[in-house]
C-alpha cells in the first residue's frame, strides 16, 4: 500500500472511529480471552471426532498425535468468526475449520522432518517423525492433506454445492505452490542468506503463513454465502493480520524469553535468518505491525458489532507476548 | 468372491458371450496399441499445460520434472475411457485425468525418498530428490497433491457441481489413510516379513494401488453423470483389474528380465518381499489374475461396444510382458 492510500485509509478510520464506538457496550462486554478459549474447546471437540482410529491403526494414530497436539487453533477460529460475521452459523464452517487445521498440521509435520528444519520438539512434545519414524511422518502429512478435502465435502451441511467447490479450490491453492508450498521453497532457498530484500521476505510470509490464514478467513465467509465485496474486505483484513502476525513473531523471537514463548527464543539470529527486525529494527517492525493491524480493522468497519471478534483478534496479534 | 458366485458369473459370461461377439466387427477394428498411444498423447499434452513455471521457479520445475517423466498414464486413460463408456466426452474428464496423474506422481516422489524406498532412479531418470534435494522433493509431492484438487474444480467444464464434489471426495479418500496412504503404511510394516497372509497382501494392494485405480475408473463415470448401478459395476471392474495388475507385476518381477521391465527384475525376492508368486507360485498367480480379469469383464457386458476399450485394457493387463 503506498503512503497516499494508507493516509486515506487512516483518515477513514478516524472519521468512522466514533461509529465503532457507538457500540462501546458490545465492545466492553466482549472478552477475547473467554471467546478464544470457548472457540478452541469447540474446535478441539470437533477435531477429536474427525479421525477414527481403524486398521491399520499406526497411520491414524500418527495423524491424531500431531492433529491433537494443541496449539492456538487460530485458523479454525478465524474461519468460524468470519462465517458468523458473514451471517452464517458455526456448524456450517466447522468441517472447513477442521480441514484448515489438518492442512496446517501437515505443514508442521513435514516442516519438522530431518530433510527440512530437523526439529525434535514441537509444542513441548516430540515431533511426529521422532515418535513414528520419518516414513510414517511423511505419510501422516500426506494423509492429513488428502483427507482435508474429502472431510470438507462429506461433512459440510447447509452450504450450496457452488460455495463448497469454491472452498475446495481456495484451500487447494492456499497450500499448493501458489501458496504455502511456494513460500516454504523460497524460505529454504534464502536460509542463512543475509542479502534478502523486503519484497522477498514479504513474499515468503505472504505465502508460507499468509495464504492459509487468508483462506481461513475467506472460506468462512464463502460458506456463509458472502458477496464479493465482503470477500474482498475479509481477504485484505486477513493478508494484513497475516503479515502483522509474522512481524510480531520475529520481534518476539528477539525480545521474549524462551519461557514466555514456549519454544527456544533467539532461534532466528542463531540460524542467521533474515527477519523483519533484522531489516527494520525492533521499533520500526512494531510500528509496521501496528499499521497493518489498523489497516486490517479499517476493512471491518462496515460490519460494525459483527466484526468485534475479528477486530479483537487483530489487536491481540500485535499485543501478544508469546 | 466365493466359488459359487464366481461359477455363476462365469456361466453368465459364457451365456452372454455371443452377445459380445455380435459386435465382432467393432472388436476386430479396435486396436488397443493405437488407442493407448493416442490417449497417452492427449494426456501428455494436457499435463504439459497443467503447470506453468512461475516464481519461485524451482518448485514448479521439480513438480514438472516428475509429472512429465512419462509412464503408461494408465490412470488418466482409464478415467477418460470410463467417462466415454458412461456417455460423457473426453474433455469433461481431462482435468480429473490430470489430477489423478498428479496424485500418482506425488506418491512416487514420496515413495522414492531415502526415508521410504530410497530409490535413485525412476523410469530411467534420477528420482526427484536426487535432482532437487529431499526438502524440495517432499514439497513437490505436497504441492502436486494439493494442486490436484483445485485443478479439478477450476478446470472441469460441463459437469454439475454435485458430481464435481463427488469426484473431489472420491479422490480424497482414495489417497488418504482410507486408500493409498493406508496401503503404504502396511506395506512398510510388512517389509522383510515373510509371514504375511493373503488377506493382508490383498489389503495392501487394494489400498496402495487399487484405491486410486478404482477412483480413476469411477470418477470418469461420475463426471459423465452415470447412475449408481453403472458406478457399482465399474467399481467392481476396477478393483478386479487393480488386483490382477499387481499379481502380474509380482509375476513379471520373477519371470521377466530387467531389460524387458525397464527396471531391476528380481527386486521383490532380493528385498524378501511377500508377493503373490511367493504365496501361490507362478502358475496359480497367473490363473488368479486371469480369473480376476474375466470377472472384471463380466461387469462390462451390459455396455456392449462401449466397453471395448476397458475390456481390452483388462486383457492387456494379464497379457503384458512388462
Amino acid at each position: 500500500m503506498n503512503t497516499q492510500v494508507f493516509e486515506q485509509a487512516l483518515q477513514n478510520l478516524q472519521l468512522e472511529h466514533h461509529q465503532v464506538f457507538k457500540h462501546e457496550t458490545e465492545r466492553a462486554t466482549f472478552d477475547l480471552k473467554t471467546y478464544l478459549s470457548e472457540r478452541k474447546n469447540q474446535v478441539e471437540a470437533a477435531l477429536k471426532q474427525s479421525i477414527t482410529v481403524v486398521y491399520p491403526e499406526k497411520i491414524y494414530e500418527a495423524m491424531s498425535y500431531s492433529l491433537l497436539a494443541g496449539g492456538k487453533r487460530l485458523r479454525p477460529i478465524l474461519c468460524l468468526a468470519s462465517c458468523e460475521l458473514s451471517g452464517g452459523i458455526v456448524e456450517m464452517a466447522m468441517p472447513t475449520a477442521c480441514a484448515l487445521e489438518m492442512i496446517h498440521t501437515m505443514s508442521l509435520i513435514h516442516d519438522d522432518l530431518p530433510a527440512m528444519d530437523n526439529d525434535d520438539y514441537r509444542r513441548g512434545r516430540l515431533t511426529n517423525h521422532k515418535v513414528y519414524g520419518e516414513d510414517i511422518a511423511i505419510l501422516a502429512g500426506d494423509g492429513l492433506l488428502a483427507y482435508a478435502f474429502g472431510f470438507v465435502v462429506s461433512k459440510t451441511k447447509e452450504v450450496s454445492d457452488t460455495n463448497l467447490l469454491q472452498v475446495v479450490s481456495k484451500l487447494s491453492y492456499a497450500v499448493a505452490a501458489t501458496g504455502l508450498v511456494g513460500g516454504q521453497v523460497l524460505d529454504l532457498e534464502f536460509e542463512g542468506k543475509q542479502n534478502i530484500d523486503i519484497e522477498t521476505l514479504n513474499f515468503i510470509h505472504a505465502h508460507k503463513t499468509g495464504a492459509l490464514l487468508e483462506a481461513s478467513v475467506v472460506c468462512g465467509a464463502i460458506l456463509a454465502g458472502a458477496n464479493d465485496e465482503v470477500l474482498q474486505r475479509l481477504s485484505r483484513y486477513a493478508r494484513n493480520i497475516g503479515l502483522a502476525f509474522q512481524i510480531i513473531d520475529d520481534v518476539l523471537d528477539v525480545t521474549a524469553t524462551s519461557e514466555e514463548l514456549g519454544k527456544t527464543a533467539g532461534k532466528d539470529e542463531k540460524a542467521q535468518k533474515a527477519t523483519y527486525p533484522s531489516l527494520w529494527g525492533i521499533e520500526e517492525s512494531k510500528r509496521q505491525a501496528r499499521r497493518l493491524v489498523d489497516e486490517a480493522n479499517v476493512e471491518l468497519i462496515p460490519f460494525q458489532d459483527k466484526a468485534i471478534p475479528l477486530m479483537a483478534i487483530a489487536e491481540y496479534i500485535t499485543n501478544r507476548t508469546h
